[in-house]
């Protein structure tokens, strides 16, 4: 076999075999493919894409090309979630001990943020001492004692997909569903969970723009999960204003707090607990939704979930008075006050743009090895649909300087319209696909 | 500016500016830009092309990437020709010695085959001691003396064309109008010729297995070589049969001198004649077709081109009496003939079959630096439309070996089909382009 000719057939619109992607995923992962012809691969791929039997032998490839996390000995059904990624969407550091505090075993890798999107991994270290670096050995360990494990992207775990996405960031071949949805089914497949919910973000600060890629995308992934015998649905939700009202990692880590507090309602809850039923339903713990809802209410509502987060930062060698004392967690120096300057109504909140704003207080990357300012972010005083009069504060900027804070302003400022007419406010859970 | 920008744009569909276009060329000549990143570009313009001003300037930066030859000092026009390859395509080496000794400045530039496509350079070092590594100063003092220089592809030209075309080679991107017009292209505007005559081939023993793309090949070079002020014109001619009847290196010098001598009429005389005109009406020695042929049937036949082509060896270093005794040329061991199993016509005779077969005679290569058989190769003794009786010569191999010679009469038979149906001969020369 010779990866030209398999390039040539790809290019060509033809579909490629079991055989042909196992020898194309072996040669990306021993080296013996070099990059121009890995690229000249993928650009053919975006092109002509890939149907959905190829979409899952490339997943299965890349997640057989390294070690496969075996998850047996932990009892009970292993639930895993995963976000395309979006602005202020702290819903992992909700979910996974409120998830485990209802007995189900909650073993998550995540990574880290690149541009507007942030990432669990770096919400985690910005908890004093926390410990992300977990083995297989001690993830198992830790997940038979407490149910829950949050840790980094194991080194060992799909080496092929790690190579090819270091590529397509810089070939322009990052955009294309088949290749975002065979990446992220094999690093969840690799990380041996049994059950998957995946949070498809739709909208400005998400990857997919628009519904029907986003839909477009939920579909495959579920596809390739139900292929590979995974049990998986997919909720679409939407991406046009922040989650959450925090935007940064500390602050997103004290909104986490806040809501397994029970000290916060809407749209970071609600879809919270849209994703949450769902992956007691996939966990076997529940039947309806409605049973799913109100035992993840209850586990709030009694700090059950607060109290196996506490267990978490305990167990992950974190500080856990963080969770009754912010001040705590890194704090920024300057702030700065987006105020408004007329009556009326937010009528929209570009996530996109409080993303880009978020990455100028230091609080995300621009570049994979930037370092972090992990108090840096942004607050949002005011969601789409709020009425707001002239002088009120908008959002609250957070950064080590003046300079940087005023930067992040701009993007802030350009993020949030206000009109005198009222908005619809946009539809949160957009559709569930299993 | 960033690669990266522009392979979106590309894949995007968009047009390229010069500037970008010239930045991309400068990033492979200079090896800033990584292959990884080119080939994906590479691909990017296969899929969505290049129009009409982005091709030109493509051509345009690939020829000022390295040395442009300045012929000025070399009085008349200087007309070079180019074919986009073919099977026992040998019109350069009459061609050359004919158009020169008619007073047309002749500095021609050749490479080396590959596949089935046969290469100048290769036929030239076939006769004992003839030099094609000629420099700059060596070819203006030759033209000056002689009219006429044929040379290897000087290594300081075009390259960012040689980046290009090694890339495209191994990633699937060679088959693209634009890239292969400004491949051509840009090496005969750095080689410094005043008037182009490109001979496009046509069928299965081209690169250009149809007409139309012939045609739009044909115009795109065109129209690049008037952007760039030359003077060109594109005769587009059946490879759907090898165009002389000899295939391999000496073979095909000595097909060239039989020609020269006037023993030799037929397809590969008729398209030397064609481009012959051609160029004579380019450079101005004629104004029309017939009065063009006449001077080129004349300076056969009173062999001044003979004399030119033998001048032209001379002054390269080589063995002149090969002329008047092939035997001085390199030969076979070893011959095989294929034999017709029954009566009928030569139906068609599949030039790409009769190249591979020549391929494995040793008379071409399958990768870049696979030494040659000089002397290896195929006479074919019948053309398309040729009555043919059982236990006819259909062709004769000429191997070092008995093995390579079965090997390769395989390809040929396969290629030479015997019906009792007379087919009605290929059309020779299809159009003119101008």
């Amino acid at each position: 076999m010779k990866i030209l000719d398999l390039i040539i057939k790809k290019r060509d619109g033809y579909k490629l075999s079991k055989e042909e992607i196992d020898f194309f995923i072996k040669g990306v992962t021993d080296g013996s493919i070099p990059d121009y012809q890995t690229s000249a691969m993928l650009m053919a791929i975006y092109f002509n894409g890939l149907d959905s039997d190829e979409t899952t032998d490339l997943t299965l490839a890349m997640a057989n090309s390294g070690k496969i996390f075996d998850l047996s000995s932990v009892s009970g059904i292993k639930v895993d979630k995963h976000s395309t990624g979006g602005v202020a969407d702290t819903t992992t550091l909700i979910l996974a001990p409120l998830i485990a505090s209802l007995g189900l075993p909650v073993i998550k890798m995540s990574g880290k943020g690149l541009g507007f999107s942030g990432g669990t991994q770096d919400k985690l270290n910005s908890i004093p001492n926390f410990n992300v670096d977990i083995d297989e050995n001690h993830a198992i360990e830790y997940a038979k004692k407490s149910n829950i494990v949050l840790m980094s992207q194991n080194k060992d775990l799909t080496p092929a997909d790690k190579k090819l996405y270091e590529l397509r960031d810089v070939t322009g071949t990052v955009e294309s569903l088949p290749l975002i949805a065979s990446s992220i089914m094999s690093k969840k497949i690799s990380a041996g969970a049994d059950a998957i919910v995946l949070d498809v973000k739709c909208g400005s600060g998400a990857f997919m723009k628009n519904y029907d890629n986003a839909k477009a995308l939920a579909e495959i992934m579920v596809s390739i999960g139900k292929k590979c015998g995974r049990n998986v649905c997919a909720v679409i939700t939407d991406m046009s204003q922040p989650l959450g009202n925090y935007i940064g990692n500390s602050l997103e880590v004290i909104e986490a707090i806040e809501v397994l507090k029970g000290n916060v309602k809407g749209d970071l809850l609600d879809v919270t607990l849209e994703l949450g039923a769902n992956m007691l339903i996939l966990g076997k713990k529940a039947t309806t939704k409605e049973e799913a809802l109100k035992m993840l209410q209850e586990n709030i509502a009694n700090k059950k979930a607060l109290e196996k987060f506490r267990e978490l930062i305990i167990q992950q060698q974190g500080n856990p008075d963080i969770i009754d004392d912010y001040s705590l967690l890194p704090q920024t120096k300057e702030s700065f006050d987006i105020i408004s300057e007329k009556d009326g109504y937010v009528f929209e909140t570009k996530a996109s743009l409080i993303g880009r704003g978020s990455v100028e207080t230091g609080a995300g990357r621009t570049y994979k090895e930037q370092e972090l300012d992990y108090g840096a972010g942004i607050i949002i005083k005011k969601r789409i649909g709020d009425r707001v009069k002239k002088g009120d504060v908008l959002a609250t900027i957070y950064s080590s300087t003046e300079e940087k804070c005023i930067l992040a302003s701009k993007f802030v400022s350009e993020a949030i319209e206000i009109k005198s007419e009222k908005p619809n406010k946009p539809k949160l859970i957009l559709d569930t696909i299993a």
